[in-house]
């Protein structure tokens, strides 16, 4: 009822609207109104009350409420279902939990804050409150877990264009999933399954983007290798509209992966890597090596030609991008 | 403290152990015995208590419990932990639950009975109580979930010769994963992944093996497709020694595939299979072939010659046989 007050205040905006005209809208008595008025500017929304005029919305607060994502989405499934929290351990967490719990696809998990914000290969995920967008999607493709690799590799691309319209930031992907301006990470995807052996029960696509952190609120030791939104632009933006157009974006590589398979979304992939036709080095849990990085192959691995002149397919790994 | 009684009691079998030395041994007053003794007949322990002579362990009940499975078992770590429960809703459920809250490599969780057991393809499993065993167990191998697949046809190998030495019963393994005699199914194996793209965190493998289940007290529906080693070969047969001679040749075939990769697994595989050299259907969720079941690839997908000729890569389905 509180949203469909907002609404309401929204549809009216710039202008005041009475509260006789909630009332009889919602068929709320006016105490009812003023209850849910209070609890907006709680969470808050700045609401002008003039008396004999009514309500007027002053402001919305820079906060990633379902309410304010929700309004002028422009999916078919994805973020229809919103959980929002103010903190989280780690939204990939939360989104697990859900997941088990029988959730829709769809489903998107987002918090202004990670307590303990993870990135791929164990490695910890700065997330401080309110400046960036911490959250995970869950998906549920009907293929098999072999299959389910590619997903990473789309979120990157979904994320990358949503930066390019939206900020005009132009973050190159780093194989597999990483989003770099320069040398920088702008954004980090960390993909989790839950699988029988013939088929995904869940997949979880989080993402961390870095949004409206000031260069200096960086710790020191990833003032280095890490970037934001606002430390390139010098400008702030609307993480809603960021993360409204990243779930479109997401909805529709992931519509068209699922129709087309992977060929067209790789191909896009490949226009925006910055890993290939480049000395790399890579590493996994076990081995590392150095080498071209020649191609990506169909199933998202990367190719790579070590020096002997050998090919070598990396099926996961870290790469680090070596100066040429 | 319980289990250290039965221990002791177990050591002086058939003899007498006196109440007197129950208590010097473990430090405990009389009183805290008789509590423990009654205790134990209230799990089904079969305790004589005979004034001034002590007390004799009679009879063990026929249950998995784990005091039992420990005694004697030759594994250096799978079974060392172990959570029994006389009824679940499916031991892989719990699994996922221990697993998720960090319970270590190697921990067995075994049910008497089990209301939701589930098998491949969403079906389910019928998992009457104390008849069967009913188990799942948790793994934390260090690979990509690409490379968790051969897992779930090694369990099969470790169950074909588990039953086989310990019963006598001969099954055959469908591939991937299902355990037949004849045309019947003795034994179904369900692995289960949770894996962010470039680690496994956990995988559980769970297995029911039909034991001790009479013909006639499978349903009417599973009557021509369901047997157990009591309706092949006319003897009930100890569910703890089968369990323990399991959990040894699992751990036997997982360290093998760590150490050497999943060639000399595959080879143990295909020369218990059913499945290759004849005429087989294949299911998967969107498609079906029929063809000949030439190999097994080294990655454990089953090749397919098709009647045009052409090979067919199945890497996940329901392999029907057809009759030659």
């Amino acid at each position: 009822m509180k949203e469909r007050v907002l609404e309401l205040l929204k549809n009216g905006y710039p202008d005041f609207v009475s509260g006789e005209a909630i009332c009889r809208s919602l068929g709320i008595s006016r105490t009812a109104v003023w209850k849910h008025i209070q609890a907006l500017r709680g969470a808050g929304y700045d609401i002008e009350a003039v008396p004999h005029a009514g309500y007027r919305l002053v402001s919305v607060p820079d906060r990633l409420y379902p309410a304010e994502i929700t309004r002028g989405l422009a999916t078919a499934f994805l973020g229809h279902k919103i959980y929002h929290y103010d903190r989280v351990e780690s939204t990939n967490r939360t989104a697990r939990e859900l997941a088990s719990r029988g959730v829709p696809a769809g489903t998107l998990v987002v918090a202004e804050e990670q307590t303990g914000g993870r990135g791929r290969m164990g490695r910890g995920w700065f997330s401080p409150h309110g400046l960036g967008i911490w959250c995970s999607v869950i998906l549920r493709p009907a293929v098999n877990p072999m299959d389910a690799p590619p997903l990473t590799m789309l979120a990157a691309v979904a994320v990358a264009r949503a930066l390019r319209r939206v900020t005009g930031v132009e973050a190159g992907i780093k194989w597999p999933n990483d989003l770099l301006v320069g040398e920088k990470k702008i954004c980090g995807i960390l993909t989790e399954l839950s699988a029988e052996m013939e088929r995904v029960n869940y997949l979880i696509t989080g993402m961390g983007i870095n949004v409206n952190i000031d260069r200096h609120q960086f710790p020191p030791e990833l003032r280095e290798t890490a970037t934001s939104v606002l430390a390139e632009t010098g400008r702030r933006v609307s993480r809603v509209a960021l993360l409204q157009d990243l779930l479109a974006e997401l909805e529709y590589w992931y519509t068209l992966w699922e129709r087309e398979g992977f060929a067209p979304v790789l191909a896009r992939w490949k226009e925006m890597s910055v890993t290939l036709h480049r000395p790399v080095k890579v590493f996994t849990w076990k081995e590392s090596w150095e080498g071209w990085a020649e191609d990506v192959a169909p199933d998202g691995s990367l190719l790579l030609r070590l020096p002997g002149g050998e090919r070598k397919k990396v099926v996961s790994g870290e790469v680090s991008l070596r100066t040429r």
